[in-house]
């Protein structure tokens, strides 16, 4: 049995906000307090960093030094650094705005981001392009977006060939449609753009809602030697909610977990959450312990014969199988 | 704690075809020997029973004698009769058919049925009109077919004051809409009719693709003193998959079944399933002891802690006890 | 022929912002400038205006008096008020917060907007409770907070009976679940409150995604004799995406207009939009010359025709009308 | 400007059923009666054809000299075969049917329609793999039945080089979960099969409820050179709904075929519908007049200025430069 590591992208404890609360969901957090918020969970060891950082309340900007010195107080490390290449000035696109000058800024920011991740010692950097993609029909050349993504990427991780990218894909939101939608869109690119240091990170919930079976886009991603990285969460299907582990579906998060086992997955599990209402470190610890409990499930499950129901294709059997151990023991039957 | 009796929709064990299986996922099955495959589940006590019944093998028909006979056979009752107001002759309509003469088929047919649940003692007489809506827009006078819908469930429910009569309300399919879409356009339908003896079959799956919180649906029901009949099952949300009970959301389901508990509810809860794939005594098993063991897990949860989150609408402390009571109990906090 | 006057949200000349760019996508507007703005459309005649107000760039706040100099100075009238009832303060719920302070601060921000809506003579105060619901399954007691929710309306109300109010109706954002989700679950709240004073305010999009059929939800509401206020827009059918009218479903929206016209309806038409990355006075401009355009079409359409096609359900018959005047005629047949 | 000859799957012209109508919306077709429908439409010369054919009224087999006569009686063409690799005896997979006797079968039965290809002089045999995929979580090793799916479909298409195939992807229906569900998807598995004869049926409605954008699958397609084939319908976003063409979505349905057109494609248009309870003869030719109508308004549209539109992904210009010819001009700006 596997013992997995815990991480959580840090905005999981920053400051929430959305277009009809405007006033926000709470008071701004800088990016220290955020991960002082953190450690508070006891359980995280590393953390999704966004830049540019959030910034102190006197107004003044966080130094990489301050992240250093936060995450070295605390214990813990930064695993990847994702630039925020979906803020106002990328509204129309980063990699694909219409703006050649707008493209260069974005591609900048990401340089910067390789930057901060060789001095905070992170694993990989991010790509998660939200502004990338088109609202409307008719609104963009479906070509040139696509030409001007992979071109953009590709400046990117050439500029930087030790270090390691990954894509994080997501069908829509902040665009109605985001241009590297799901998993296998995901894989043509990294495979068109034909680097070796480019990946894909899988966030469940994305996949949910981006209508795939979660377990097998991360074998299909894994099978192409392109995982990186692995978040977790839930949704009710139609848009990335946001929501604790396993609290909507819980069956499929068991079969994805055993998945995560069946590949010899051996990174961290990272936490993607929005908990707009909720406090955020009672929300990391509750998606850890959920995730701690459905490993042990997992090991108490006979997996032969789980095997053996899914070598028939067998729904009746490898759910009873499943709803057995999850209910505590089903009746005679 | 209560113990519910459990019945199903007898198609559960009838032959299922769709668009593309047009020679169907199996050969032809009896009313009789759905009873008859109904009654190896152990479990079950009654059923809802379509009419006309399906015929046997060489063409006959079955009578109501043959039908009470399998029945008295196997010690079950009829729950339920409910009119197949949506084969051929209705496809563009049951009681909002344009033409008047299928209007009285419509009638008439659901006459029938009240005559056969007094002979087999059935509960109630179920209206699932599931062809009475519209597929295009600019197809109907929405007004025009609200009017029939109303005026054909009254004259059939003024023809029998003394037998219960329900309405299962759906979203779609076969139509693209239907009319009586929800929990709430039904509880107005049923307002505007005016009638006593009419109430709702609540379906858990057609709660959920409604896109309505079934326990909340449920309660607005009971509020109204019009529950008459309660269905379960699962899907994934946008459709009535009809899969069994649990299988994606058992969060939703535990949370169901508690309501169905707080409303003093005392009725049997019956199956709707349509295991195309599966073993069709396999999947009632399943189900019927996935609802037990959801039961007793409802029976072990701390309700007063529970009750205590909900006042405060404290969705972390609420789920943290349902996940720990799935789970076996979650890790240390 | 009727003509329509137009209407429009105020804030779809406000700021918008979401929970990527944070940082928003553009500067902050002032009530007093969204309505020089909204003038330089040229054809709106009344606004929906949220309180509290948006404030001036330097801080201070915008009184009643500025907003009403401004709505003077353009020649334009206050429609609706909308009390702003789902900011940070009330993300737990307006009426229906845990909280009994903070449902008295809802029903006194509202009462507040019943005196803005007198001194700036608005037709009616909007109740948006966009807070009001739930996101997680066992976060809330469901029968406590319908009734929290109609005692806060039914408080509110009763407070001012020669005012006008009406309900706005959405399934879900910012809440997974909005307690008032549909036309049909709206009426039953207005007739359970029992006051003549309140109805709903019909949004063509919150329709759409709510899956309604919107003319019919339009025409069951006015049966009801509770049709306050129609706002227009259009979506991708999963959520409030707010685009501008007829960009994605000008079939429906078509059909909704003649139902606007049928029911004879004389009240403005009001705009709900954000558009977060175009120019707001190029997506009025542009939806209003759409609808303008829509009614001249339907001015074109046979409607003896399209009425008999209706009559007996000929989708293919009333499509090929509607279809032949949409796209300049259809080949010979 | 290209002008476009048009085809049909011939089942629009055949018996339809679902799982309520069990006795089918209307009396069996057998292939060669569908094809003197098919003939009456006016429009359509080639064919997509189902076999085994459907058979005659009285039980006998219909032969392939059969249906060549009827074909060359009516002028039309075998444009493509589909082998029915869905009905009974394949509910758990053609492909990936855990029992290799089976995928044997549909290796067979796919065999067979190479043969009637070639003797009907057909363009291409098509992959249509309904029922390979799963239902419920836990179900399939989703390495293996990925694996047989590719392996089945190379046996296949290397034992006739010379021929043509192509793989129609779906997301869903009849099963839940579809192995080759989007455009992206099926790129990866063509590419991994790495055979030159086999490419994809691009259907715009599977497109759309996929959540792509067609317009840019189908350019993603061609730039792989996968294209095979086109089929054209519509739908509500959630369910392959086969509705006539632009019933639902007209201004994506024209970006689709201005897409086409900028491809270069040459080929004929597929219509692939299902009109339940439409005369089949009506909707095809309301769909083929309704893309008619769409090319010449395609004809009347600035293509320069959209092209400048799209350049700048102004949604705004380039939706007044089609909203205005779909509606016979916008007023005054």
């Amino acid at each position: 049995m596997t013992t997995y590591s815990y991480g959580a992208g840090l905005w999981l404890f920053g400051q929430f906000i959305d277009r009809y609360a405007t006033d926000a969901y709470g008071p701004p957090v800088s990016t220290v307090e955020a991960i002082r918020t953190a450690a508070e969970v006891g359980r995280l060891s590393s953390l999704d960093i966004n830049i540019p950082f959030a910034g102190n309340a006197d107004g003044s900007a966080e130094t990489v030094a301050d992240v250093k010195a936060a995450l070295d107080d605390t214990g813990m490390t930064a695993e990847a650094i994702t630039p925020a290449i979906y803020s106002r000035v990328f509204q129309k696109g980063a990699f694909t705005n219409p703006d050649p000058a707008v493209r260069t800024q974005a591609i900048d920011l990401c340089k910067e981001a390789i930057e901060v991740a060789g001095e905070l010692g992170a694993r990989y950097v991010k790509f998660w392009p939200g502004q990338d993609g088109h609202d409307y029909p008719w609104q963009v050349d479906h070509d040139k977006v696509w030409h001007d993504e992979l071109d953009g990427i590709r400046q990117v991780i050439t500029s930087a060939p030790e270090m390691q990218f990954a894509i994080e894909y997501k069908l829509k939101e902040p665009r109605l449609h985001m241009l590297l939608a799901n998993a296998a869109t995901t894989l043509l690119a990294i495979d068109e753009i034909g680097e070796d240091n480019l990946g894909v990170v899988m966030d469940f919930g994305h996949s949910l809602f981006a209508k795939e079976a979660p377990a097998a886009a991360l074998k299909a991603i894994h099978r192409k030697g392109k995982l990186v990285s692995i978040e977790l969460n839930d949704n009710r299907l139609e848009w990335d909610d946001d929501l604790t582990v396993g609290s909507n579906h819980p069956v499929e998060t068991l079969e994805f977990l055993q998945a995560v086992r069946e590949i010899g997955w051996d990174g961290p599990l990272l936490l993607d959450q929005f908990p707009f209402r909720e406090d955020p470190v009672a929300a990391a610890k509750l998606s850890i312990e959920t995730i701690d409990a459905m490993f042990a499930l997992l090991d108490r499950l006979d997996l032969d014969a789980v095997d053996a129901a899914r070598a028939d294709h067998d729904a009746m059997a490898s759910q009873r199988l499943v709803m057995a151990e999850l209910l505590g023991g089903l009746g005679p039957r």
